[in-house]
């Protein structure tokens, strides 16, 4: 199926993909007068009384904004915020569909990350949460931290979150399959942008000890004072055994390989010099590092990708409806580390024992109450932690 | 029935009024990989080329935004961004239910002006419209002025013009009632604030020509040198007799009384010493200036109100919808003044001469295909004027 021609087919044919309705109706003069005016002057009345009853009488408790400067759409790069438009709304559909948010698309036309953080801010009164999505790094690391400090709602950066849960989800159960233990395995990631360090933060979250982060000029190692702020951050979180030289260098007896890199940068030779029982999850999307069969044929026991026409798909729609309908379910002020962590476990045990096995690590993007299944556990480690 | 109590209700009930909704499947991967990726690349990409076609792959061309600051909302005042959802979220309800239009509140956690024209020139590529809202005078007249300057889509504030465009339409009904011409009538505005001052441009630019505004103070009048840059700017416009004094003073003689002011300034005895067959529009919400029933009893001709229990209510709901409805089709870059001329005698069209009469000089707000004639008249008088 070609996808892209079906796709500019149905944005034109329905002129977009979302849309707004009411809930209540507004058919005669008794209905008009209690949606609007003059009866609409009570919940507002109320609510100047005690702010937190927004919640009560507005849609801000499941609404959602999926705010982008379309500065890193997909892999079309920085193409603006029309251009991204289609994107954010069909982020918004999933929302929708996966979790019964009511999610609203805002692209952003300034790239400027302290304007952003003041308009986030200032719009944030209607949210319940804030979606980031497809902001270029560093800036998402700073948009998101700031912004954050500013809102009384949870902040989530997806590409780099969402992605990490997923990802997460499909080590743990890799590694079951092939028998060994999170706090056991080296990784290498590939890739340091925003999805390899929050996925590289997110396995130290989960147990793993041993990862080594890549860029395209190699390990990342603290030693190294040529690093950027955020890449020594990230150094210093990672490669406690110091290791340097390329990827084809730091690979050799490594466990697991995560890549959010670029097409064909794994080889044959490389799975060849990994650990027993390789575990790669080569995620470039859509031409990942290396084809599965390829990988597969190298030696690999476990291979995900990015997409849906292999097994163990790593689809961050998985994640997120679940983590934004638990957080706002518990009405979280911020998704915490140990939501997130319970997010990727529960995500995980979605596939069971007698299931579980090489190719199938991961649920199927519609396997049926993943979100239901993820916000229980996010609502709770809120509770518990908050 | 206890509009205040019902409204409360049913905005707890259901959380608020509005939801969003995905117009296409996402029930399998073919449909998950033609909404979202990877074929949502492509109508990205064609938008990335040739960002006309915004319109041609996303909801932009049927959505507005409802921007308010809270701070001028219905007759509560500065009532901030969070309490005045209520009503944004209403007056979306309203674009949907009257002509199909997909609205989006955005309520703002700021009201300093440059920041506010800032945010909605940033948030403006999804949308097709900016509808402002119960922003506070004269903060109003810049940001919408401004906004305009900054972005290729309409910017209009209902408050101002709508109502403009309403009591126009009313107006011209009523003159036509009473058997007089438009250029003959004198008029007396009682308020100055934006509706006012609206009404007061508007109805110059329907062909009334002696129009004398009052504030608490008295008659605008230019030779007044105490006046504030805004009033001035109106007392340039009217009172080309350079009447001064109080309504009091100013009203004898005058053919029509518009008020947006205040309940119970307006008196029996100044209906009295109006010109004869007097028409009063007293429409202070919800207590007008005078209660309908006295103005008749004192001798009004033709009484209309803001009010939805007594006849011919000066609704904005007449305008509004249609108004976007044709600016969106005709995919104008701004609201022209033949623009809202041309709302206002299509409203007033809508009653017949043979139906026309005191108690019916204005549709009701039910009226059927009330947006779809404006939106029609609106789109060619954008056509004949760009």
């Amino acid at each position: 199926m070609d996808y892209y021609k079906a796709s500019l087919e149905m944005h034109e044919k329905n002129k977009g993909k979302l849309e707004v309705r009411s809930k209540v109706g507004v058919t005669n003069r008794d209905e008009l007068s209690t949606a609007y005016t003059p009866g609409v002057a009570e919940p507002c009345r109320q609510i100047y009384k005690n702010p937190e009853d927004v919640y009560k009488y507005t849609i801000k408790g499941n609404t959602v904004a999926v705010v982008s400067d379309g500065s890193a759409v997909l892999g079309l790069g920085n193409i603006g915020a029309k251009a991204a438009i289609p994107v954010m709304e069909g982020k918004s559909v999933l929302f929708k569909e996966f979790a019964g948010i009511d999610a609203i698309p805002i692209c952003l036309d300034t790239q400027d990350t302290d304007e952003i953080i003041q308009i986030i801010k200032n719009i944030a009164p209607i949210f319940g949460g804030i979606n980031l999505e497809d902001i270029s790094a560093p800036r998402c690391f700073e948009i998101e931290r700031r912004v954050q400090e500013l809102v009384d709602i949870p902040v989530f950066h997806d590409d780099q979150h969402g992605t990490a849960i997923v990802v997460s989800a499909a080590a743990i159960n890799a590694i079951k399959v092939v028998g060994k233990k999170l706090e056991d395995v080296k990784v290498v990631i590939n890739g340091a942008g925003s999805a390899g360090t929050a996925i590289a933060k997110m396995l130290l979250n989960i147990g793993i000890k041993d990862i080594v982060v890549c860029d395209k000029f190699g390990a990342l190692c603290r030693e190294d004072s040529n690093l950027s702020p955020a890449m020594m951050e990230l150094a210093q979180l990672t490669n406690q055994r110091l290791a340097v030289g390329s990827l084809q260098d730091v690979i050799v007896g490594a466990d697991l390989f995560v890549g959010v890199s670029a097409p064909k940068i794994l080889t044959e030779e490389m799975i060849d010099s990994m650990a027993k029982d390789p575990i790669v999850f080569p995620m470039a999307n859509p031409e990942p590092e290396i084809m599965p069969d390829l990988a597969k044929k190298a030696g690999a026991r476990v291979v995900g990708t990015g997409r849906s026409d292999f097994p163990n798909q790593i689809n961050n729609v998985l994640a997120f409806p679940g983590v934004f309908k638990g957080a706002l379910t518990a009405r979280a002020s911020r998704i915490t580390e140990e939501m997130k962590a319970a997010a990727a476990f529960a995500l995980s045990g979605l596939v069971s024992d007698h299931e579980l096995e090489e190719d199938y690590i991961i649920p199927l993007a519609f396997h049926e109450g993943v979100a239901d299944v993820i916000a229980e556990a996010v609502a709770k480690a809120w509770e518990e932690n908050k």
